[in-house]
């Protein structure tokens, strides 16, 4: 496989030149004295220096040997410690973590991008620090100001990490239904005791604790999603000064043996009696959780990215050596034995395919990633309140159409290898299997698609969709220059196809609850071509201004996002039918399935 | 994982009820002696009994213990060397072997079926009997009498294996440029000099010899693939009585480490002065592959459907038993925690896509083997010709469409496993890795497009798609009941579609050349899913003819038709869009590649 090399220059240009997150930051009070272009490109190199040198070497060996489970302790792949450990020495851990608790605060669009580095260069390394991530995010959000400071501090070090608890053997999309129960002490702390599965990172041997976040149950708490509660369970118990005491009451029973991410320990916890602290109210522990997983889901979101960009870097770099067959129109090296795989159109369509999903994604990663940081650093209510609509409509659709393009591209990255991308020492295939996981855990798409279409756009009436389509009517309104004209005449009307099809479906819906289910994942992935064309021409307006003095990496913009218009984005014609089609089909004798 | 229950009703209905198949061997006279439906009957219990019971039980131990490799030697995984010698007790190698060497004779149409089967319980065992048929239809269409009295009768049995050595480290689907050497000898044999790679089951514990055959250049031979022979190089010399010598200078170097079928082993196969047997006329060795590749890849496409069924089996499965959130509607089963997942229309789509797919693959399979028995055992030569012509242009959509949606199928039965679908105790992931390999080997299904447009349909202009296309007009002329009517002219109208495509990329690429592999994919694709509408309304005029006394499943085969008219076949606007959008969005400046 060829070396990972962060795709900074792409990464620059989505951040800086379309999405000008610079003037965002400037713009932004909040954010204005933490962050700017300098700071952020400092980072941006740091980001890539760590990953390409310390974090991509140990992918393939982490594959190869996994974590290991023996008596009760994971032992993490040679290599992931000292890299871990070099990752806390630069700081990243706390990367997007609150100031006030030592964090270095940078803007989640600038976090997106290193987390793409990460999964990238290695998905299994990626997810310790990203649950991390998620732990210190919800304790930010929602515990007392003791929990915090006596946490986020050593956790944004680095020192210790988080994991997340919700999943038991019997409720896994389903979370109203979990068992493990919280019962208060006197010294108003609480015994948990259940045990979870699939926990991330549940154990490890990367830092001196692990601080689970859990859902439990409190005596008496009400049936279903509104009687979970959360609280901090940490490995080892600490002191109020953070000096680890003796083991807390938890246990890690096994690890998974998986498909891929073989690198990440995927824990049976047991917690029997353990010490838990609760954080926030009582009861409120799933909504808690939901807080916290818009940032959580556009990271897996990236995820998809990540590896759909490591797989193509490795496939155009294959298929510029690999030597086979002869051009349809005769040799374009008639010297050599055979031509390059470039040569052929079908491999081309291939690469191209795989470059308009991919580009496409990183720009709508970078462009939900600013909405979050609107939403959090926004000077005025009505821009929060505008942005939260916005990240709420567009976080289902970053995770799970991102990991479902995720798929699609490292498959035909494993493709244009031919049998070598079976083959395991290529690194072809492990994409594949890394990146599967992003389909299903963090809610399974299918479960982004019914957020989608039921709580973000049949709850609000299409509102927030609302707001979304007129500013693309307005970006389109002003971008028609004559190179950009057809195209986006013709993103004009694959969303005018899916605001019908919006409009629809909450009438059908109204009518007939399966309605929604029916047509959920159609629908996510109609909205998801639409978005990815209206990053094409965000970026294919920016390419147009920059076209004099182009060294040919803007004129490689337009010609990807002509590739996208003639062969993704018509996609959308199928899958309007297909959404269109009704619930009744999906029904079936089930004795004769 | 749920057991394997080989889908014998289905098989039957589509063998027997919707192609006839018993009739067709009672109307040719070749067949009519060998088999009739009683023993097609007995067969196909048999094969339901050996691989639901000795070869499925250990399809989950050989992926993780995998074949081994040891100082030249393969070892198979634990029971394999049992379960194979099961499979010679009861015939099996020999089911479709020339009755003159020892062969069961038996028509393609019922080796298929026993070829799904098989493949749905365990494709890496598959693998090691479908290569030596492989080997053995190549010995027995192009091999002198001598070569095949001496082979045969051994292989038909199971006693030697076969295995197919094509690929070199830098010839894979271009095998015109392979290096390997033939030197002839004075006694009428050769010395082969040369290193193969990917060789399935070059080496193995099973057999006591294995038949390699071997493609080689002989000196002074026409460079490309006109130069090509082809050789029997057995592992163990032989003499005359087929009694073992010693050994041939043929050593294993090696294993593949793979991403699936790791109870099969992928071979270096070193041949060092090897003794080798030509077989048949010096360089024509390709085009002898070319004679067995339709049997061949046809099993390729049986193994995507013998995945998805397996895939679909354990999914439906699962969906009824797993519990998990409540019906949109409300509870179904309010008593219970919570209901299952078939309550939940997502599901549904993703089990009926699966169902949809996997047995419009089983019909396409099935008649493709039917045309291919026409063409070696029809009375008339018009038959034949007709025949072969059909089977030409069907092969590589049967390969490439099969295996495309073999994985799509796969990965959707993972997805409603949710977490439990990517961890290995369920085999659901092992089924998405073991069928990956089957879009890539017997020639890439980028390959099989090539082959589909390029040599099958703009070479002879569209001749052979004109005669399939009457096929298909006239059934729909004769089918349209009230039921059918809208279905045919779906139908209908997506056949008119692909026709004109045809006729805009013949002229095309008399044009450009590149517009053939800028349209091969999705010309193939397009293509595939207008068979599976002609083989559902095969399937459901059968269907409405046997309403009367249903006990549910003619209803079924009427319902799964109606979705995949409703939501599979729409596919085909989309492609049609992308096949039509010409060469030129496929050229990019390879610099920003």
């Amino acid at each position: 496989m060829a070396d990972f090399q962060a795709p900074l220059r792409n990464i620059r240009f989505t951040l800086f030149d379309v999405f000008g997150a610079d003037q965002q930051w400037a713009n932004t009070p909040a954010l204005a004295g933490v962050v700017d272009r300098e700071t952020a490109e400092a980072m941006l190199e740091g980001a890539a220096k760590i990953t390409e040198q310390e974090i991509a070497p140990i992918n393939r060996s982490g594959d190869e040997e996994g974590a290991t489970w023996d008596n009760g302790k994971v032992t993490t792949p040679a290599g992931f410690k000292e890299a871990y450990d070099a990752y806390c020495e630069g700081g990243w851990p706390g990367i997007t973590g609150n100031a006030d608790f030592g964090g270095f605060g940078m803007p989640k669009a600038l976090g997106a991008q290193v987390d793409e580095m990460l999964y990238a260069s290695n998905s299994s390394f990626a997810l310790y620090p990203n649950l991390s991530a998620g732990a210190s995010l919800a304790i930010e959000a929602h515990a007392s100001e003791a929990l915090k400071a006596l946490y986020l501090p050593r956790m944004y070090a680095g020192e210790w990490a988080g994991s997340m608890c919700l999943t038991e053997s019997h409720a896994g999309s389903d979370l109203g239904i979990i068992r493990t129960k919280a019962e208060p002490s006197t010294d108003g702390t609480h015994k948990i005791s259940g045990t979870k599965i699939f926990i991330t990172g549940g154990d490890q041997d990367l830092t001196a604790n692990i601080v689970h976040l859990v859902l439990a149950r409190l005596p008496g708490a009400p049936k279903g999603p509104k009687g979970i509660s959360l609280f901090i369970v940490p490995k080892i118990n600490v002191d109020s000064a953070g000096e680890l005491l003796e083991a807390n009451r938890v246990s890690c029973g096994s690890i998974e043996h998986k498909m891929g991410i073989k690198g990440s320990a995927t824990c049976v916890i047991n917690f029997d009696d353990a010490t838990g602290y609760l954080v926030g109210e009582p009861n409120r522990g799933l909504s808690y959780m939901f807080t916290m997983m818009n940032y959580e889901r556009l990271s897996i979101g990236v995820q998809g990215l990540g590896c759909g960009d490591r797989s193509m870097q490795s496939a155009i770099a294959y298929a510029k050596d690999r030597r086979q067959g002869r051009a349809a129109t005769g040799a374009v090296e008639p010297e050599a034995f055979a031509d390059t795989l470039l040569v052929h159109a079908d491999v081309r369509r291939m690469l191209l395919t795989m470059k308009s999903l991919t580009e496409a994604g990183r720009a709508l990663s970078t462009y939900v990633a600013m909405e979050l940081d609107k939403a959090k650093y926004a000077e005025s209510t009505a821009d929060k309140v505008n942005a939260s609509a916005m990240v709420a409509l567009l976080t289902p659709i970053a995770k799970a159409f991102l990991t479902d393009m995720g798929l699609d591209v490292t498959v035909m990255g494993q493709q244009v290898f031919g049998g070598h991308g079976y083959i395991r020492e290529w690194g072809q295939e492990q994409l594949v299997r890394d990146v599967r996981i992003a389909q299903i855990y963090e809610g399974t798409n299918g479960i982004q698609a019914h957020d989608l279409l039921g709580r973000k756009v049949v709850f609000d009436r299409g509102e927030a969709f609302g707001l979304l389509k007129t500013e693309i009517d307005e970006f389109i309104s002003q971008a028609s220059s004559d190179l950009l004209a057809p195209y986006c005449e013709q993103l004009s009307a694959a969303l005018m196809e899916l605001s019908n099809l919006t409009d629809e479906l909450i009438q059908k819906v109204d009518t007939n609850p399966h309605e929604m289910g029916a047509a959920a994942v159609e629908y996510l992935h109609i909205f998801g071509y639409v978005l990815y064309g209206y990053m094409w021409l965000r970026m294919a307006s920016v390419a147009e201004e920059k076209l004099a003095g182009d060294d040919g990496f803007y004129q490689s913009k337009l010609d990807t996002m002509t590739f996208f218009f003639a062969r993704v984005l018509p996609r959308v014609s199928s899958l309007i039918i297909s959404a269109k089609s009704g619930c009744e089909n999906t029904e079936i004798n089930s004795d004769w399935l």
